[in-house]
């Protein structure tokens, strides 16, 4: 069983929002054993996407529209929904009290005609309440197969995935089991890994694929298995897993289940009642936003600094002003101190210090673009590590943060 | 002349990574005249491949093929297009000796028989030489329409694109002209917007589109335009942008170019030699990030607290324990310690802080879920404002995150 998403909107053609919709359902459907055979990104244009309802239409069983459902004139989707399914646009008038109460909610201003328009949906659909915003999703079938049309606000979006479209598709449908496992590696290339393991991935069953997905230092590899039996699946894998971990032992960080590094260490420093500090330079205040992000990161998250000013290392971090003069801000003494010294301010148990030059151009010290000087800290120890990430600023900050995390993990963490 | 963007890779699909260089082809494709018609993601599996590549074929002239490109079996972007093109693989010499250096530059391991396949080109390609990676960019030529195989690292295939691949569609083709001017709003509705312009909006000229581009607590209007002459559609354009502005001067923030509105701050503040310092708690380091991710933000941002835990509020930002104790750590009084106080310890002009409840659930305050105190400060004056920006926390954060940008905007920096 496979499925399609469509997303509708100029705005991600022109490239003035990231698509980042398409990257939810693919995880969440891939969770419960759909895989998403393709993802069509189209215009705000009648004759595109009935097009793209036809194609989705051949090669899938399930097709996911999101997008294009505002109040306003630009946006098409449910009148060519509409007429894709011969239908007529009805008002239904749970969706009206819904639309009343939100705007009621949220606004000041007066509910417009425009805004009740939002209550009219086709007459064969079946309403999927939107409880985030005035746009409602619609169900409708054709042919033994389903159409979700849904708002392309990303919360509005998430909201009636989890909670309404993925438990009404499993009560409807039999799905085959899908498994992935994805095994996070450090400090060996995308090729090197490959000609190492060769001959393990040459005997893999064919249920079961790898992919290397290396980004900004390391390289994740996932193994996706798919059958209709679950206990074959699960069984094959973890062997797998096993024959490959005595191969990788030296590069081996941990396992990458749905969630991102940060996430996982969030999880093992509230399990161990552990907390973190994070005082930063180039890395401009990545590091703690990526815990941040993680709900429950205030259980062990205690605060960061970003000293981006030299003179702010001294006044705010304590950095001896002679350190920073003998060895340069980008340094294995300034690091160092950064990490111990952001510990015993916001008394956390461990702390991460980043020090270096992201580029483009040079900047309080003479180190090269892409030097960075990363620490870990706990009350009795310290580490430190240089690296050289390159010249791109973007990938420099990246790699900095990745690294920052595997460092922490590395000394600290590991199971 | 329209193009197409094919983006090959299971982790797309299964939702591992986001696709983000679609954003950003489709903003640099539209900057000088090509619009794209679709964007279309698809497995590393050869007959979709194929089938994408005919049928972007059909539909457009310029076809990018963004992926699959490394030197693992499960990368098969080489071989297909190869075979789509009816070829065979060559060794192109200068791509293998760049292999090498790339190679020695930043890898220990010693270059292996895989990364040596990277220099196998197809015998009808035109190489792009990829200084930032082994995998070369392809540019090939079927029936007077282009295809560009890239690779898709973003940093490697943004370098190529920029660098080689517009400069060559250039030099290639005569391109129409289009121009975006986008509007930013806040504080109106999106239809409520719709219905103050509607007269407008109906009398806009037929080559000109407009877009409603709500995100977060905020609407930005884009103004799309594009004709053979270039005097024509700018002229025409900034006419409706006078037009439009009459009507809705209330609720004007500024004009948004190619640039996030960070961008633009960090401009102006350059341009004005001034600085800024920022302490954050609910949006736990993303004002900063958001700052620091453009280059040339040490010359404005003089660094940032993130005081997650209230103890830190105390120590470090020297609020006052009393003021917590009386008002709560999510109110006036604390967020307006914050910001005065975050501005001394920084020595900066300006600063901005944020003291809130991003949920899920109540932290150290009574606060509910979704409130958030910003506050404004330069040396004589302290501006604050109270906001609920609703239960979901990635909403919280990043509606939290934007109207601490436009309040810094509206008091300080505005033309």
């Amino acid at each position: 069983m496979q499925a399609e998403i469509i997303t509708i909107g100029d705005e991600i053609l022109i490239g003035q929002i990231v698509d980042t919709n398409s990257a939810f359902l693919g995880k969440e459907f891939n969770k419960f054993g759909i895989s998403i055979y393709q993802i069509t990104s189209v215009q705000d244009e009648k004759s595109h996407i009935l097009k793209a309802l036809k194609e989705a239409e051949e090669n899938a069983d399930i097709i996911i529209i999101t997008g294009g459902l505002g109040p306003t004139k630009d946006d098409i989707t449910k009148h060519t929904i509409c007429e894709y399914f011969e239908d007529t646009l009805v008002e239904d008038k749970a969706v009206l009290t819904n639309v009343e109460q939100i705007f009621a909610k949220y606004n000041s201003a007066p509910l417009l005609e425009v805004n009740k328009q939002q209550a009219l949906v086709p007459s064969k659909c079946k309403v999927l309440m939107n409880h985030n915003g005035t746009a409602p999703g619609m169900w409708l079938e054709k042919n033994g197969k389903v159409f979700v049309s849904l708002p392309g606000v990303p919360y509005e979006m998430k909201a009636l995935i989890t909670e309404q479209v993925i438990p009404k598709l499993r009560a409807q449908f039999k799905f085959p089991y899908i498994m992935h496992k994805t095994i996070l590696t450090y400090g060996l290339g995308e090729s090197a890994l490959a000609e190492r393991i060769e001959t393990w991935e040459n005997n893999l069953p064919n249920f079961i694929k790898l992919a290397y997905l290396p980004s900004l230092g390391r390289v994740r590899l996932r193994l996706s298995g798919k059958a209709t039996d679950k206990s074959v699946v699960e069984k094959e894998i973890l062997h797998q897993v096993d024959l490959l971990l005595t191969q990788i032992e030296d590069v081996f960080v941990g396992y990458e289940e749905d969630e991102s590094i940060e996430a996982v260490i969030g999880k093992r420093l509230t399990e161990q009642g552990k907390t973190l500090a994070v005082a930063e330079s180039c890395t401009g205040g990545r590091i703690a936003e990526a815990f941040t992000a993680n709900a429950g990161s205030s259980a062990y998250f205690k605060g960061s600094v970003v000293t981006y000013a030299t003179a702010s290392k001294v006044k705010i971090l304590n950095v001896s002003e002679e350190a920073i003069k003998k060895h340069s801000v980008v340094s294995k003494q300034v690091a160092e101190a950064m990490a111990k010294n952001v510990r015993t301010l916001f008394e956390s148990d461990y702390a991460i210090s980043t020090t270096g030059n992201a580029g483009p151009t040079k900047g309080d010290s003479e180190a090269e673009v892409g030097t960075v000087w990363i620490a870990i800290a706990s009350k009795d120890q310290v580490y430190s590590e240089v690296f050289n990430f390159g010249d791109h600023r973007e990938k420099v900050i990246g790699r900095a943060t990745n690294k920052a995390f595997e460092m922490l993990q590395k000394y600290f963490l590991k199971k």
